[in-house]
C-alpha cells in the first residue's frame, strides 16, 4: 500500500451521503430521474437568484478582468472584506472591519482553515451529536480528536452538563452547527447562553482560549420566524463561518467568509495564521470572480418559502403514516427515527420504493436516517406513495419478526 | 500562544514573494503606481483570453443554473473531466478517460491532495533546487520531510547523480516542475530521460512506486520552440499536474486538473483516496462555473509573444548592464545573480530605485533574485532606467566596500 496509513482509516469512514449521492444517480439512470426519489444530498434546488448571474454579467462588462479573475492579497479583495464587515454591522450590530474578514471556499474551506491553525497532535475540539459527519475528518488531518458531546434525546437540545465535563486541558474549540445538520433544530437562547457560561468558565479554569466556532451555512434557513443566535455578540471568543452555498443555490462555486472579530482573544495572530494556513492548504485565496459576485449579493434573501413547503408537506405525511420524526425547525433536513430495529434492513427497503436516505451512524446519530429536503416540491410530493409503500412494508415486516420470534 | 505550535514555523517562513508583493503595492499606494517596478508576483498580465468571458456568458444563458453552480461529484463534472481526458489524449498521443481526470483548485490544490493522500509522518518528497518556495508548507502539514536536490550550479539543471543518493525508503514521490519556478529553466530530454531510469531502479531496489508529479503550470510558456517534455509518456508513475492560472491569466479562479492515467501503480486507489482528499480538505470540489469554463477553453493558445518580448527585453538590458543572470527558457521568471555579497543590502539598494525583487533563499538558492516579468512591456521598459541607476550605486558600493577593507 502506497497510500498515506492516515488516508485508509479516512477512506474506509468514506461519507455516506456521497455514497447515497452516487447511488441515487446510478438508480436515476437505471430506472429514470421521476422513478427515483433522493433525498441524501444537501444540493439546494430554490431557484439561483436573479442577482447572481446579474452581477457576473456586470463584473464582465465593467471590471478589469485581471482584477476579477486574478490574484489579490490571500485573505481576498479588500473590496470585498470591507462589504462583509459592513454588513455584518449593520445586521447584528456588532463592530467589524475589512481586516477581521478572510474570504474562504465555503464553510468546509473555513473550517479546514481553522483546524491548520490551531490543531497539534493530541488537541481536541468539541462538538455536538447530531453533527456534520465530514467534522472528524477535518480534525484527523492534524491527529487531533474530535470529542462529541451526545444530545438530549428527547428534543436534540445541547446537552450542556456533558459538555462541561468533555471540556478538558486540550480543548482548543468547540464547534457549534446552528441550525443544526442532520437535525433540522434551532439551538434555543436559554441553552447558548448557558453554553457561553460554562466556556468562559472553562477557559478561566484552564487559563487558554476556547474558540466557539459558529458554523452557520443554514443561518437563512430558520422557520416560523425562529432566531438564530448570533453568538460572537454574546460570547466574545466566536469566530463566525459564513456560506453562500444555500443561501443563494451555489454550492458549487465554494464561497463563504470567517470573521475574527477584535473581540476575539489573540484574534489578530490566527486571522494572521487563518490566512497563511489558507494559502498552504492550496486555497490560495477564495475564488475571486466569486468573491466579487457575493459582494453584491449580501442582502439578497433565500426563498425560504420554498423549502417551508417541503417540510411541512413532508413532515405532515410521514407523522401521519406512523414515521417518528424530529419536528424540523431550521435548514432542509429532516431526522427520521428508523422504524426496525435492523436500519439496514429499513434502508434496503425504502431502496426498494427508489427511496435515497442517509443513514446517520456517522452523524453520531445510529438508529436515524436523514431526509434532505431541498427538492422540488413536486418531487416530495411525487414521493409520498413511495414513502405509503414504505410504511406498509415496514410494518408487515416487524409483524413476520414478531411473529417468527 | 493558542495557536498549533506547528502552525508558528509555518508563519515564520512566511513567503516571501508574498510580502515582496505586499511592500510593493504599500510602495505604490506612496509613490504611485507608475513610480514603483514591481517584479514580485506571477500574476499573469497577458489578456485573460476573450473565450473565457464568451464561455461564462454561454453557460449562463444555455445551461440550467442549478448545474453550472450546483454540487456535482466530488472528482468534478464528468463531462468536464471527459473533455480534459480527450484533450490529453489528442495532445500527448497518450490514453486517458474522465475516470483518470480530478478537477482542482490550480496546482496548489492538487499538489496538497496528494501530499495528504500519500504522506505519512517522516515520509519524504524529492524535489530539485531551485524549488517553488511552498512545496516546503505542502510537506509540512503532514510532518513529513521535503528533500532538496542541489542543482548543478553550472546550467541550473538537475543534478542526477544527488538525486538518485538522495531517494531513500521513505521517499514517496518527487516533484518535478517543469519549466522551473523561480529558474525559467526548462529540463532537457536527456536529463529527464536520465532521471526517469534512476526513478525506476530506485523503485525495483525499494520495491514500491515513486511517484513523479509533474507540476506543470507553465508548460505552455515555452519560448524559442523547446519542447516540455511530457513524462508520463516515458515515466509510467507520473502524476500530471495542470492548473490554467497563466495559460487564461485566471490565476485567482484556482482551477486545474491532476491526471491519473492506468498506468500508474496502484492509480485507482490513489485517485479514490485524491477524491476523498479533496472533500474533507475543505475543497469539496473545484469552483463549478471554471470548471465548465475550462472544458470550453482547452484549446485556447497564451500569447507567448507577449511574455517573450519581455523576457529578451529584460536579459538583453540585464546582461548588459553586468548583471550575472541565467537565461530564461520558459515561464515568466528570470534569475539574477546578487552582485553584492550582502543581498539584503542590495535588495535595499534596489528598493531605493523603487524596484520590487523576490529573494530566493526560501526556494533554495541563497545569493539570488528572481524577477517576475509577467508585466506590461511599457512597465519593463520604464524600469530600465531604475536598474540602471541600481548597477551604478551598486558599483560604487562595491567599490567603497574594496576600499574599506
Amino acid at each position: 500500500m502506497t497510500l498515506a496509513r492516515s488516508m485508509k482509516s479516512l477512506m474506509e469512514g468514506n461519507s455516506v451521503i456521497r455514497k447515497m449521492f452516487e447511488l441515487g444517480q446510478e438508480m436515476a439512470e437505471k430506472y429514470g430521474k421521476e422513478q427515483v426519489y433522493d433525498f441524501s444530498l444537501g444540493n439546494p434546488v430554490a431557484s439561483v437568484p436573479y442577482e447572481v448571474k446579474n452581477a457576473i454579467i456586470s463584473l464582465l462588462e465593467n471590471q478589469d478582468p485581471h482584477e476579477i479573475h486574478g490574484y489579490m492579497k490571500n485573505a481576498g479583495f479588500p473590496d470585498v472584506r470591507k462589504q462583509v464587515a459592513e454588513h455584518l454591522e449593520k445586521r447584528f450590530g456588532l463592530a467589524y472591519s475589512a481586516e477581521n474578514i478572510l474570504m474562504c471556499n465555503g464553510a468546509a474551506g473555513g473550517l479546514n482553515i481553522l483546524m491548520r491553525c490551531l490543531l497539534d497532535e493530541e488537541d481536541e475540539v468539541l462538538c455536538f451529536a447530531p453533527y456534520f459527519t465530514e467534522y472528524k475528518a477535518y480534525v484527523s488531518h492534524y491527529k487531533a480528536k474530535l470529542t462529541v458531546v451526545p444530545m438530549r434525546k428527547e428534543d436534540f437540545s445541547l446537552n450542556l452538563d456533558m459538555a462541561e465535563q468533555m471540556i478538558k486541558r486540550r480543548t482548543k474549540a468547540v464547534i457549534l452547527n446552528n441550525p443544526n445538520n442532520p437535525s433540522g433544530i434551532i439551538y434555543s437562547e436559554e441553552d447558548l447562553r448557558a453554553l457561553t457560561k460554562i466556556l468562559k468558565s472553562a477557559e478561566e479554569r484552564l487559563g487558554h482560549p476556547i474558540y466557539l466556532i459558529c458554523d452557520e451555512p443554514y443561518r437563512e434557513l430558520a422557520y416560523d420566524d425562529r432566531e438564530v443566535l448570533f453568538m460572537p455578540e454574546i460570547y466574545e471568543n466566536s469566530i463566525y463561518l459564513y456560506s453562500f452555498s444555500k443561501t443563494l443555490s451555489i454550492p458549487g462555486e465554494r464561497i463563504g467568509y470567517l470573521a475574527i472579530s477584535d473581540r476575539v482573544e489573540e484574534g489578530k495572530e490566527l486571522m494572521a495564521a487563518a490566512v497563511i494556513a489558507g494559502r498552504t492548504l492550496g486555497f490560495v485565496n477564495a475564488p475571486s470572480l466569486f468573491q466579487k459576485v457575493i459582494g453584491q449579493c449580501l442582502d439578497v434573501k433565500v426563498d425560504l418559502s420554498f423549502y417551508d413547503r417541503n417540510r411541512k408537506l413532508l413532515y405532515t405525511e410521514l407523522s401521519e403514516m406512523g414515521f417518528s420524526c424530529v419536528p424540523p425547525q431550521g435548514a432542509f433536513y429532516l431526522l427520521m427515527k428508523s422504524p426496525m430495529e435492523d436500519t439496514d434492513a429499513f434502508l434496503k427497503l425504502a431502496e426498494e420504493e427508489h427511496i435515497i436516505l442517509v443513514p446517520t451512524d456517522g452523524f453520531g446519530l445510529p438508529g436515524y436516517f436523514r431526509l434532505a429536503y431541498c427538492l422540488p416540491y413536486e418531487k416530495i410530493e411525487a414521493s409520498i406513495p413511495a414513502f405509503r409503500a414504505l410504511a406498509k412494508k415496514c410494518q408487515e415486516r416487524v409483524l413476520q419478526d414478531k411473529e417468527e420470534q
